[in-house]
């Protein structure tokens, strides 16, 4: 029998074993909507017969493959990215038009082998962050059908958490993607701005607009987000740049000072939030305060102000006499952006510059952000009474992200005593989604709160691993005064190096004191017929640059080559040059820097 | 006497010898204005006996120092930047207001030791490139009264040019630090946007208005701009980023191709165009044709859509009811502003960033341009005439520039048969500055053609150099297959490297045919015993992170250390471990890689 939620690696095991095949998964999926009493979940479907035509063109191709590394899974896209086939509409009938194209993102997941279902359902043109804006209905929190789903990425969500699909797209501006996620107990990588292209997706905030993935584990959202990602030249606002990692430990992570931690009455959630902040402890970070102010600032200027009208640009035309063909609330939100003038657009671009020079000021004291991804969350009938207020305060914790040029994951945190999942949100600045992920996943893994709406579900193991080999980082081996607690280790941790772990050489190496230096400092030569103990080291991450700079200052007569490792592999590391060594006192025998140094000062 | 146009180290010099005093040069300063019949170039002027007593203080303080590199050197203010007692006015009476304080420019310069002599004349509120647009006048072109002065920043420009201070400061939004630079015979740096702090400058575009400085001289422009730069949190658009440097030959620069030079029948412009393209080619840059229509569609939406009204923004307030008290072209380009939606706005941004991607794949192709700065230069009587046309054409190639966030320097470059002044633009994008101050003043010593109104003037010998030993880039010694020709030359020439120049080792150095090796490569031993002929290398630039990306890349048993120059000098360079050239062949007595091949070639 199948998990009640999907996995890559579950789906792909069970294809290799062959007790499973993507015509069977087509009419387990088909047979878990049908089943399904939420109506609300699905705007449109791709007809069981295309569907079983796709899985058998799959069977056809081949299986699970560095090609098609989604070969087989099932996924649901939010009905505001194009499928080609069918309709888009945004939640808005009268809006709907049939792409002749698959959007940029969907068409690199159909070729990576992921089987489309169907269209989500969202909030009318993803303006909301409740799930209750559409004429297609609500879609509900799986956990309980009187509570909101969460929006406007509503569909995408259920559709996940629900067993229906293994992953989902979302689409996130002020937070859909992400509100969503922590309303239903799933991941969502609400990707650096531009990381994956919008081409084919329907505006809200051109600018600000990203697309998203929801799925059950860091691991299968993260592989999906790498799949969709990279450049295209039909997206103005798509970007690209190196990824920044984030430090392997000791990451410094603020956390909202006991003053502004606002939940809106809902202890529990506030507990919750704690709690995940000792998780993360746990996982070797140092909480750090931080004053929310300016950032919950540049979040009010999302609705505030002229930043609101860049939801009205793609659709001026559309909107006029549109009044009765749109959800109430979401045409008073869109219409009344008409009354913004582009000089009050300059004046809260000047607003939000001067924010961003307060909370660039701010990130210079942490590497990422814990927060709640939602203070509390309401049932379907009181969002309804209420429908502006209660959402603005689902948003409090994330609408700055894509203002501030920040990449986030929701992360599950727990659950409530009414059966209600808590969520919480890792935030860093642009382009640290690998590093992002890989704490997500560690903290996600801290919990045990199941995947999905299966409380019971456990991660299975991942490969996932802190980036520090990434393009932009060098790893260096050093053996004397830059070591951990030396004199020279600061040159290392000044410009951002990181401790990658201790290793030894191979032992083949002979290792001296050298003469005249200051500090104090050895000279490491490699000896192809030395059958030495191996020299201990220290494996360091730095910036590429940082890295050039400290080749650049290394005096005669050291350098930096490669050193060969016990365990097998190589590093840029430490070496001398020989004549430096002729006559100098040899400590290959001690083994180390630090022996040699316990040994000089015992004498 | 004093040369007709005062340049820092001319007046330096002068004080250095007791020949001059400050309190002398402002006697002869105010000499100067008072007997120039151009009326229209100050606003306001601190007072006679003021300027007296500033002269005086500074005489007690010392001199030229380290501390006050601009001690005695007397400068002009564009009258929308703040200075302490005098009023700003924005060249619009009913707008000015007494500031309390310096603007953070004028602060620093005045801590140099500059001597500011008063506020000069500008198209109101910085709107317009023409100088006609001020109740207090139109400035005149120094070389023919009839002409315009070029604006805004016309009166900052002609007090220069005319030789009644040794620099001022203007503002640049379209190119009004540039363009006025061009109709005068004078260098014009506009810096790169937010590295002088706009803090105590009347808006024009916030987030595109820059500081700029005119001088006669580059090395007095760039001078003066070093000092002016640096952040200031009370300007929320203030920037900082470490310089890029260009290429120190063979530099790529483009050039507009013969289709599209509109000079709007100017031939003589057209010629002059030509020719300092051939100065640049003979200054070791490379000319490449470019298509300059991304460029132009950005420029042209400056004044064509929703950006203008970022104009407006700071105005809305006070134009109400005043247009019988403005310039009645700057009423209507600044009140027309207010029919710009925030939804048109984002309209454009779009635009805007969708031709951001086309001129930033353009920049692949060259390292900066070479632009006429205006095309052409029109009558006073004729701007009136045709006050918006005609001013729109002299932006022709000036408006992209803040837009698409690139630094420029105009230079003079030569003067057409009726005696007027031609002038070309260096461009670079952001951050170049530096560099492209090094290059203007070679292209600028590149012709003889004066200083300012001084067409017999001769430019001084300089101390600029190419700042090739920034921080952000490391110079690196290669021996072998990296050299230029040889098969490795790509990995420094694909990141950005440049030669920097040829060199040799001491004589302390063995070298050897590495073995097993491909492509071949030597092997580089120091040895303070040898007594060799010295090792031709090549020392190439390379950015910091370039070169450690390089540097972990080299294979055992290679690496970087430190070498010892024939000159004295070391850099980092290759370096080979020893065990490696144990039975290897010595080639040192050849002096070289290029001269083993050749050798092993013949054989």
């Amino acid at each position: 029998m199948l998990p009640q939620i999907f996995t890559i690696a579950d789906l792909h095991a069970r294809y290799a074993e062959g007790s499973l095949t993507p015509l069977a998964l087509v009419d387990e999926v088909l047979q878990r909507i049908a089943a399904s009493t939420d109506k609300a979940v699905w705007i449109s479907r791709v007809s069981d017969a295309a569907l079983r035509d796709a899985a058998r063109a799959l069977m056809k191709a081949g299986s699970p493959s560095a090609n098609q590394p989604l070969w087989g899974i099932p996924f649901a896209v939010k009905d505001n990215i194009d499928c080609a086939g069918l309709d888009t509409t945004a939640a808005c009938p009268s809006f709907a038009y049939r792409p002749q194209e698959d959007a940029a993102v969907v068409a690199r997941l159909r070729a990576a082998g992921a089987l489309l279902i169907g269209k989500t359902n969202l909030d009318q043109f993803a303006t909301g962050l409740n799930g209750t804006r559409s004429p297609y209905g609500a879609p509900r929190s799986v956990f309980d059908s009187r509570y909101i789903s969460g929006g406007s990425s509503s569909g995408s969500a259920v559709s996940v958490a629900a067993g229906q699909v293994c992953f989902s797209l979302g689409t996130d501006t002020a937070g859909s993607g992400r509100v969503p996620a922590s309303f239903n107990n799933l991941i969502g990588i609400k990707p650096t701005k531009g990381l994956l292209p919008a081409h084919g997706v329907v505006p809200a905030c051109r600018s600000l607009d990203c697309v998203t993935v929801f799925a059950a584990t860091t691991r299968d959202a993260d592989q999906v987000r790498r799949i969709a990602q990279g450049d295209d030249v039909r997206d103005p606002y798509a970007r690209t740049a190196p990824q920044r990692p984030l430090p392997v430990s000791g990451f410094r992570f603020a956390v909202l000072p006991a003053a502004q931690r606002e939940f809106y009455g809902d202890n529990e959630a506030a507990l919750l939030y704690t709690e995940s902040i000792e998780r993360l402890k746990g996982l070797g970070g140092v909480a750090v305060d931080f004053d929310y102010t300016p950032f919950r600032e540049a979040a009010s200027l999302l609705y505030s102000g002229g930043f609101v009208a860049e939801r009205l640009e793609p659709l001026r035309e559309f909107i006029h006499g549109r009044a009765a063909e749109m959800d109430a609330t979401v045409y008073r939100i869109i219409s009344g952006a008409s009354r913004f003038t582009a000089a009050d657009l300059f004046a809260d671009m000047t607003t939000l510059t001067a924010l961003r020079r307060k909370t660039d000021a701010a990130w210079t004291q942490f590497d990422l952000m814990l927060l709640p991804t939602s203070p509390t969350t309401y049932r379907v009938d009181e969002m309804q009474a209420d429908p502006v207020q209660l959402n603005s305060r689902l948003g409090l914790y994330t609408n700055f992200v894509n203002l501030l040029d920040c990449c986030a994951v929701a992360v599950p945190a727990g659950f409530r005593k009414n059966g209600l999942p808590f969520g919480v949100s890792l935030i860093a600045p642009a382009f640290a989604d690998d590093a992002l992920a890989v704490l997500a996943e560690r903290l996600h893994r801290s919990g045990a709160f199941g995947l999905g709406i299966d409380r019971d579900a456990t991660i299975l193991e991942s490969t996932m691993s802190i980036p520090v080999h990434s393009d932009d980082r060098i790893v260096i081996a050093v053996v004397g005064a830059h070591l951990t607690g030396m004199p020279l280790n600061h040159e290392l941790t000044g410009p951002g190096g990181t401790l990658v772990r201790k290793a030894r050489t191979t032992k083949n190496y002979r290792f001296y004191v050298l003469p005249n230096t200051t500090p104090k400092k050895p000279g490491l030569i490699y000896a192809p017929d030395a059958e030495g103990p191996g020299i201990e080291l220290e494996l360091w991450s730095l910036p590429a640059a940082a890295f050039g700079q400290f080749v650049a200052r290394i005096p005669s007569p050291l350098g930096i080559g490669k050193l060969k490792l016990e365990d097998g592999t190589e590093a840029s590391g430490f070496l001398c040059e020989a004549y430096a060594v002729v006559g100098a006192q040899e400590i290959t025998e001690l083994g180390g820097w630090r022996a040699y140094l316990a040994n000089a000062a015992a004498k």
